[in-house]
């Protein structure tokens, strides 16, 4: 079986996962070290479906790096199957809470003034902007793995 | 060569087809025909975005219909590809639009007032579900004719 970059137990996949995990912990941080996340549904979002993502990737990065270390990666078509749902089920997540959040800091930057100072807004787009990185990085796992799927 | 349901030119992919188009364009009219909607960035998305899915569906079921007509499917894994991977895009794009939009629309409901009126946002709340309901299935035709894919 040839190696395709990304799948599972790879060099690439493994900085993916790595990718991921730091994306999101960026993500997760930028907004909740802001004072008022909470009394925004979207950011609320955000934050959860971060706190999702982020043992999911660091799990399967260490899933990765046992694989490299051994020689002998994990490919049964039943685990692989669930890694890619997984993987599809938390980029769809991602993404919907990314979008969220830009859509609601983009009207908050509009009516700008009491609701979103300067420093929390920057703030506000730096998490949204990890989150879009992660969601790519998430759902470019779940591509290169589903590619795998057909020559098991 | 088995039939898979759903998958390009059979009955159920012309009921995809007909549901995506009339629940994008729902979605469009819902929209539009409240009188602010240019004020949000991201209803002016949504709007740009349910104007790309309504051609590309409604082209499509044309083929679709054509195809059940005829009786002699057009399944060439050239084009299968150009239309999974415009599916795949608007499905990403639809989402986005609904996502940024269903934030945007709860933010609105909070702040209630002035910038609410129950009327308008009855209708963005119903353009915001339409467009959740054409990315399901747009995703659904691009998983079918996707499974459909290596057959060929």
């Amino acid at each position: 079986m040839d190696e395709l970059p990304g799948s599972l137990g790879t060099t690439a996949s493994l900085s993916l996962r790595l990718g991921q995990t730091i994306f999101s912990s960026a993500s997760l941080l930028f907004m909740s070290l802001g004072v008022e996340f909470y009394s925004y549904t979207a950011f609320c979002y955000l934050v959860t479906v971060m706190g999702l993502v982020i043992p999911w990737s660091f799990t399967l990065a260490m899933v990765d790096g046992y694989s490299l270390c051994v020689g002998c990666p994990l490919r049964q078509p039943g685990i692989l199957w669930i890694i890619i749902m997984g993987d599809w089920v938390l980029s769809i997540l991602a993404l919907a809470a990314a979008c969220s959040t830009a859509g609601v800091i983009d009207l908050l930057l509009q009516n700008a003034g009491p609701y979103c100072p300067p420093k929390f807004c920057s703030r506000y787009q730096f998490s949204a902007a990890m989150a879009f990185l992660s969601w790519i990085l998430t759902a470019a796992s779940s591509l290169f793995n589903l590619w795998l799927l057909p020559s098991l």
